[in-house]
């Protein structure tokens, strides 16, 4: 029996699966949620103790005024932005907005446990303790899940996205901690941490999930006039709130004043080489929706790890200047290479929009740092832009580039690794994913009423 | 003659009606606030002294500062979030998302001047003094109304829903006066004050409006694909700011802060076990948007009396878990039973989605005032969180869940008792709504040009 | 040869044109900020060392914290405000929201550097030192040749779009100047300054571009069911944000806060006085989704201006009520005429949203300026609304209304001055724009794959 027909009598039932994988996921999480998770000084109604004790002037001092308007941003992105900027697929809207919520609901919580034991651990008590930030954090892991779901959206069921889920925020977790923590490499709009492990990790799963006959639902795989309007929704909340996602963990004060503006520079200078590319390739030289929707934010992605650090509003315009170039590119040229030699199906071309730059972004980094000097940073500056302090008092900016470097090195290590791993446990014959000819079809795990708007009424 | 034949002559022309209710109704406003309203000492010019006469040594420390990012995705939830929430219905997007509109802008300002007279009134001039936390207060108000509107959307005219809300408003700030000032209980969030009575109010007047043969235009109850995409953008908008929704009026500093991580977890919770349950009920497991559309909120709904109370995280968890699942089987098996048993015909189900998780709200914040103490709020915090000062002073924890528990009563008593009155007052026959056969049409009150998108061009 | 038959044989072909424009303009960006733009003390590593020295007590009175919220809003404003406002036409969509996006991303780089040197450009260095409210003052620069857009959208080509914004930053960064610095007058929400200039500017470009034969493409100059549910996606967001927009750059403290306050309320009248209009002038009351969509913002249009003064509650309430019926009569029966008797096509009829109610702003300004008192302000309060400091530390009041007035003089001529110059610039035949039968569709410069949502896959 051949593959196809097997997968064709594939059972995509998922009644007892689903509920079943959420009620005792989420069971897990209350539990766990009451062993370990408790609010921090700042959110505790000790606060009011807290801030005498250490002499806080005033309420506004809190971190939530300084991080709560970009959290918000942020969170909007991951809802909305990741949402509805793959609903362009004429038939698979509802999977598109669906399945990433539920994916992202679920992630946050395993998030904040998981990034809570690395990061928030209260060594006195044994508790994670939580405030905005933490939110923020098990977002922006959230983000690294959902840029893998670009990679497999209408080819896996709920319960894989789910699978795929749980290992990737614990992945994520860890390959963080090392970068962040051991290396004390910095990223603050993740272009390494969620970018290029996100990529990589969906395009390994993606790999290993090949179709060699998935060209029987190609009819599905495109977009009609109004999903197309649809998506934009999603490309225009990422590219806009794109400043706060790299500035939301940045230092207080310069930090998140900088990393806002960095980032807002390098996603305009995308726009204009996006539309050039999509123009000069084309016949007659129209545009294509596929490259304004995605290639535009490449920028976003590049500038993430240096957005915090000195590159200067015109070394913003030049990342965003060639990320705009390379992603157009990569839909015109290197999707089809991906998917015809390396047997790598990306249905919404997340190798052009979050790995490559994602790369860029981590190289950008480990430059912009190594190049960084006291001249221009002043002594202060240097010193809190990087956290020379503790047991890095003594690190150097020529020796911080090298861990830089070394953390982009194990993203994709952990990306590839972890990715290939997972592909292989949703490769099981168990999660009711669909069969090749049903793949980008809302009709298998949602109701859907009626397509059109007619006239029935009259 | 019957009372479909009836309303089949009904005049559903409202070119003098509805022209005339906008326009004397707005003049009162110009009129009413001339006389009553101006700004507060943190709107006003003399700020500047205030500032100075007060000790107050920035101006970061003006109230503007702490609430206006709150606030706004406040206005983003009552404006897009409610209003495209309803555009779920297939050819009723304009009247949704229209009259929504018209009735919230009218609403805040009626609002502004009721609360006001209640809330933020000048003894010494006899003026209201508005600042930013009025105009959310304002906001929330509109939102019962809103809620109610869910209820009989489609079987109504604008000039009843402008009725609607004059008297819904009015009741709101009324019960809410006797909640937050006469019995001194708590609600951040509103699950009595906003829910629980909007929720109620909009069921007894659909009660009271009940159509026997609203089957005539059952081919335009329901969705198509797209419009359901398009309810999305409101149902996440509605999710993803609902915990501002909860901190915006909260305490600065701490209190702000624990109820957006309340919130924040709750919904998290709601939406896995929204989804199991959808999915258990459903035919092959299928997923259903109208359960995803609105359960996913029941959780937002419910933490939020609770939501500045020390909950903890896994509280809030529990609470989000329940409501999740109560709420979705209330779309599927408690809806039926109330529009053929109780007569209630409920076209958004907002019995599941606020009604029931509205008293939900309402008991967790008793169970949780009841059970608060010195040693998990400390001294200070207790004091702060509850107000337990000036006339209160004296109060304790087991006596305000009695009070909260009380508040739950009489937001249920003046929503079915004002809904009921105002039901009647819409039985009348001059409103100009919609026969049975023309209810869920949008071409009843708007022009509406084409439906279809066609290549006429062609 | 005729006009018309010219227009046919047009090439619409930009497969260089707009490739060379995107990457010589974007090139061109790149090394003037190179040259000129670096961080200001606020985002730069040495703001501790600033703070230090200018003994600023936190990091929360970095400009970033007062300004943020408020720019991302308008930032919003911008791309999907704008963008989605322009989407109601049939086949147009992609054009509204892709060339919005275009134009927007170019304009905010070019406006850095020209609002920069007119305003941020330190004479000790000869550098642009930018910060957040470089960024906002950069949508806002882009909002006026967003509102040109809308005369003319569906009939130019993005080269020509991309040329009107080049020109359109500049005048704009001029007449700021003379009417800001020069004249000193106030204008924080840009009633003048972005509105009156960003419509004349667009009405003359459209007059000078006038077309007689545009009824070839009549049955595409107009909305199906869906475009207009995806327009109020533009008109809510541009509502909501409007207090942003109005307060973004407003005095820190009492004067973001009041100019948010009368915002709000001048909006909350417009759509009251709106919807009366529309259904007093269509036949049975029905009402008009174009009125809706536009005219419920001409409140906030008017405002602008006054928004910081102390206009009182009810005055903007005022303000908002008659906006709201000038902006839909003037749908109603000024831009037939407009069309007809003075040659001027506007698609989106920014004479009733932008050109009125900007110019009504205008006055609304002076008149404000003129009755202001020290009674009313209070003495320190009047030096700090109109900023009497400095070489205009002796200009009263009644003085200050004449320089309004004058403000809005200058604001006219370089609109209509410099709207008949690019348009001729625009008349020339390289352009690439459609030709009269192929205007409002995107099948001219998008690749459309589907315009219907069909079976194929059943």
């Amino acid at each position: 029996m051949s593959n196809s027909q097997w997968r064709q009598e594939m059972n995509t039932n998922v009644r007892w699966r689903l509920p079943a994988v959420c009620f005792v996921w989420q069971l897990s999480m209350i539990i766990l949620f009451g062993v370990f998770v408790r609010y921090n000084e700042e959110s505790d109604t000790h606060w009011v103790d807290y801030r005498k004790g250490n002499n806080i002037t005033s309420d506004i001092e809190n971190d939530f005024y300084f991080r709560y308007p970009s959290f918000q941003d942020v969170h909007v992105m991951i809802f909305v932005g990741f949402g509805f900027l793959m609903t362009f697929l004429k038939r698979y809207s509802f999977g598109a907005v669906g399945f990433n919520f539920l994916i992202a609901a679920f992630g946050i919580q395993w998030a904040l446990l998981m990034q809570g034991w690395f990061h928030s651990l209260d060594y006195t008590d044994g508790k994670i303790k939580i405030g905005v930030e933490n939110l923020i954090n098990a977002d922006f892991c959230v983000a690294g899940c959902l840029i893998a779901y670009g990679a497999v959206l209408g080819k896996v069921s709920p319960v894989q996205l789910l699978v795929m889920t749980l290992f990737g925020i614990t992945l994520f977790a860890v390959e963080e901690y090392i970068i962040l923590n051991v290396l004390h490499a910095k990223d603050a709009g993740g272009s390494m941490v969620i970018h290029t492990f996100g990529a990589y990790y969906g395009l390994s799963i993606s790999w290993v999930l090949y179709r060699p006959n998935l060209d029987k639902s190609k009819h599905l795989n495109g977009s009609v006039y109004h999903s197309d309007v649809f998506a934009m929704i999603g490309t225009l909340f990422l590219w806009m709130f794109w400043p706060s996602f790299n500035s939301a963990i940045a230092d207080h004060g310069d930090g998140q004043h900088r990393a806002a503006i960095n980032t807002y520079l390098a996603l305009a200078s995308t726009v204009l080489t996006t539309v050039a590319i999509s123009s000069l390739f084309e016949k007659t030289g129209k545009l294509d929706m596929v490259h304004i929707q995605n290639s535009t934010l490449a920028g976003g992605v590049a500038v993430g790890t240096a957005a915090e650090f000195m590159l200067s509003p015109y070394g913003s315009l030049i990342v965003g200047f060639f990320c705009g170039i390379i992603s157009t590119m990569g839909y015109i040229h290197f999707s089809p290479f991906l998917e015809e030699k390396l047997k790598i199906q990306d249905t919404c071309g997340i190798h052009n929009l979050h790995a490559m730059p994602g790369v860029i972004g981590g190289i950008v980094g480990a430059i912009a740092a190594t190049a960084a000097t006291n001249t221009v940073y002043g002594d202060l500056g240097l010193e809190n832009t990087f956290d020379f302090t503790g047991p890095f008092a003594k690190r150097v900016p020529t020796i911080q580039g090298g861990y830089q470097a070394a953390g982009l090195c194990v993203a994709l290590c952990f990306a590839i690794g972890g990715g290939i791993f997972v592909g292989l446990v949703l490769k099981l014959p168990i999660w009711g994913d669909p069969a090749d000819e049903n793949c980008f079809d809302d009709e298998i795990y949602w109701e859907v009423r009626q397509f059109l708007l007619t006239f029935a009424g009259n």
